[in-house]
């Protein structure tokens, strides 16, 4: 079994299982690799799973006959042709009535042919969320591979800032973060790394350019492991030469927005609250209008999941939803700040997972 | 412009256009990614592209203001909410009747909602691999890129090999190869870079695993650049300590039905043609039963494009089309090889880009 015992996954499937009548279906067809690793642990790259209220079938090419039958505790099917084919027959044996799909991650083509090779009386219903829903609140075990994946990337951080040389570029203090993690047991980054330096850093979703990070200004670094199949995410600030006071009191108020957002976060309140009280700090430091983006964002299996931590959102947080927490604010042509951490929800508030320090980091 | 001239992106642009007749559209709607950078340079990671026989509208988001206009030559419209309401319109503006959709790529809600407020009389038709046959012929500036991801891949071997260690495990050889190609200005690995050694080599999609490489025993690296864009892709295969007669039979005659496939390589031929020539000879050495796999594949800004190099391919092969060929057997529980380069097609024959040595060395 890959990362939980087979008792996990069949809970998991069981539960999920348990969940089918209230969407008034008696199956439903899982396409989503990652939410068919959740239910089974298989990882690998050509998968289908058909869940009724009494069966699981994992249907997976021959390439993943070995693995499969390593990793999962379900029935598994495999087809020597497409996979989708091989599962028609098999809802015409299970005689399923009302089968659901994933309607968020079905492509058009897939639907057209199920729709035409399913038996003509069955229902073939969209269904959006469905498994996304269960992963929101984590186990203790994937608490557990979360906070390995966090210690991990803070270690891989400090481990390239040591081979952090003045006129390095871009680009190249990526790949050195990159590598440490894989040295540390990363399987890849959980996101491409961004290393933005300067007036890149206003950008939000900068990618690392082969250019010379200049002194003085700052550097966003925002990266993530990926690591036994979970995800961590972390922004730090480092400033190359002497702070100008500008760019000092847009740290400090971005971090006291961070810090105000993490003392939000409890299990009873909206993931709207969260935003709204790091949004209610930059507004008193006249920098709401460049806090450009949400607050942070659920992870786990994958390095966006849901709750979104938004204006409005009214997701109720629970105790075991792992998020991020990143306010930021960007001046265009100018710098850009944002500071990140990867926080688990508790009854009481939350466990901050990543051990990096929130100062302002000079280098050479 | 990113990769090429603006200039090259309005011929492409102006190649789909023409094409709409003879699908019987007037208009189609590009939303997979690397199609859209094909025909406009847009590298952003949300994009929508309207293309009508007069007109191209790239539909992203603000977090792209700046970089669509610097990358775009065509129009471009910033939505600040989902791109697809904001699409919508724009084809009722433009009096579209005919809109074609990938839809091998579209989802199933895209669809929904698409087919719910597109206009009632418009008709809105699958289309599958439209902007896909486009780019199986490269243009002379997309080889030259290729060439250059090819170049990076294989002098990022070499670096890697000159850290190897007796010992070493797979995922630490992955992690070198990656530092390596990123320090040679890859942007990423085309794919997950794989290092498989010993019986783990007989699984023709093994994954690097966190144990070290054993002596005596093969190494089979498959590894890719990404750089500008374009993938390149390499098998080769290293041993540990002595040859066994067994695997230098099974060497041999792996390397013979790949230098016999490069050789069948031609405008004009098929794709299976050339997947034949690979079978041929494998069969002659009594392993055509290890061969499980189809020769190779397209590729280019994916890693994976048309035409598949396998069995009963009648793709007919054309100048400038970037292939891989990479014939391999599979000893389950004992070994695997495989070799592998890229290769563009001519009318003569094809060239061979990849320049490293396909020698079995032998590592410490």
């Amino acid at each position: 079994m890959t990362t939980e015992a087979a008792g996990a996954y069949e809970q998991r499937r069981a539960l999920a299982a348990a969940a089918l009548a209230a969407h008034k279906l008696d199956s439903v067809l899982i396409t989503h690799l990652p939410n068919i690793r959740y239910l089974t642990g298989f990882t690998g790259s050509n998968a289908a799973l058909l869940l009724t209220e009494t069966s699981a079938d994992l249907f997976t090419d021959p390439r993943y006959t070995i693995q499969a039958a390593q990793q999962v505790s379900c029935r598994v099917r495999i087809a020597r042709g497409p996979l989708l084919e091989r599962l028609v027959i098999r809802v015409a044996k299970l005689r399923i009535r009302r089968l659901g799909f994933e309607s968020t991650h079905l492509r058009y083509d897939q639907h057209a042919l199920l729709a035409e090779r399913l038996p003509a009386a069955l229902k073939f219903r969209p269904c959006a969320r469905f498994i996304e829903n269960f992963r929101m609140v984590k186990s203790e075990a994937e608490i557990d591979l979360i906070r390995k994946s966090v210690i991990t990337n803070s270690a891989a951080l400090e481990r390239a800032l040591a081979s952090f040389e003045p006129g390095m570029r871009e680009t190249a203090f990526a790949a050195e973060i990159d590598y440490r993690s894989r040295q540390l047991d990363a399987e890849a980054p959980a996101f491409e790394t961004i290393v933005a330096s300067g007036a890149r850093a206003a950008l939000p979703h900068a990618r690392p350019a082969p250019v010379a990070m200049a002194q003085p200004g700052v550097v966003l670094v925002d990266m993530g492991a990926l690591q036994a199949g979970y995800c961590s995410d972390m922004t730090r600030m480092f400033h190359l030469g002497k702070v100008p006071p500008r760019v000092a009191s847009a740290y400090q108020a971005t971090l006291d927005a961070q810090l105000a957002a993490i003392a939000a976060v409890r299990a009873g309140v909206t993931a709207g609250d969260v935003d709204r009280a790091a949004r209610k700090v930059l507004k008193s430091a006249g920098l709401a209008a460049h806090f450009v983006h949400s607050t942070g964002h659920g992870l786990g299996l994958e390095i966006h999941e849901a709750p979104r931590v938004g204006a409005g959102d009214r997701t109720v947080l629970q105790a075991g939803m792992a998020l991020t927490v990143e306010p930021g604010v960007y001046f265009e042509g100018e710098f850009g700040i944002r500071i990140e951490d990867t926080v688990v929800v508790t009854t009481a508030g939350c466990e901050i997972l990543t051990p990096t320090s929130k100062d302002l980091r000079v280098l050479p």
